[in-house]
């Protein structure tokens, strides 16, 4: 499936702390940082989602914001 | 001012499209892959977003999905 | 590619509205409602969005809301 | 109060679980699926969402997206 | 019907700006600021949004980040 | 830093809940409501967000719905 969200980031999961609903997962993307996701526990046990697994960060256009210095 | 917000990503703003009140902000970053922001005109212009600024992405985690091939 | 969001639900384009940057996605659920997506105009045309297209509303779990009469 | 949000969905509540801030309530729309909702526990307790419950799940359209085969 | 969404804002409509599928609506809450929401031309018309109208901003929790100087 | 984000809220916050991975941080604002906002605890204890801090709301304005009696 092919989905609209503009933004697919590809990385490896460094770390995974659950919750009893929810669940932070981190993920190394190539080069210049760490991405933070906060998702259902669900997904994460669906998914299977575990410590250096090849994950992407998926992010729809409008819920980016810009900043400047 | 220090926000809460996860994911803030630097790059370099390398396309900028009006619309009537949104706007589109395609955002370099380093390595990978370009970032597609949509925000408000009135931000873009309040902001004076344009072609070559520094300018990070910004995304509180709660709005990041993953994906797993 | 297995994503985190909970809710896909499976549908059909029932109408594409496009403007400068965003565009309206009407999709036709199996049976009791219409969900409308707003989405960017360039994922409608990257994903090649049409009348007619069988097509899915992805929606992240943490984005719905619940209403109780 | 008539609310902006464009997807209203009734259901049945089939699920509820409590986190420490955070719950995941499950709604049996009727027919093709279930939708996951992850809210405020504090707005649980404030609707009495329960089990058996006639309930709605509310999307804003900016928050959908969209998947093709 | 009550909403799960914790924040509700009530405010008068200041300016309505509309584009070809989004719109803008300035929200004067009593106070210290105004609110700006973008939200879809559609709901402006079915809600018929206009300068002068008694109106709420809602705002789902999680959509709400913290900024601290 | 200057964000692309519409809408900051000025306010104090009135009480902290911390859960496994998220967060809620009550927000008194100047006058006519309490605004609360759910983050990552990792948020919180990065800003080391505590009762009585001064604090900012902030919100993209495509997050906002409105509503109306």
């Amino acid at each position: 499936m092919k989905i609209s969200a503009r933004n697919v980031i590809d990385g490896k999961v460094s770390d995974v702390e659950i919750g009893a609903v929810m669940a932070k997962v981190k993920i190394d993307v190539s080069n210049p940082t760490v991405i933070t996701a906060l998702i259902s526990k669900e997904a994460v046990e669906d998914l299977n989602v575990k410590k250096g697994d090849d994950i992407s960060a998926i992010i729809k256009s409008t819920e980016i914001m810009v900043g400047k210095k």
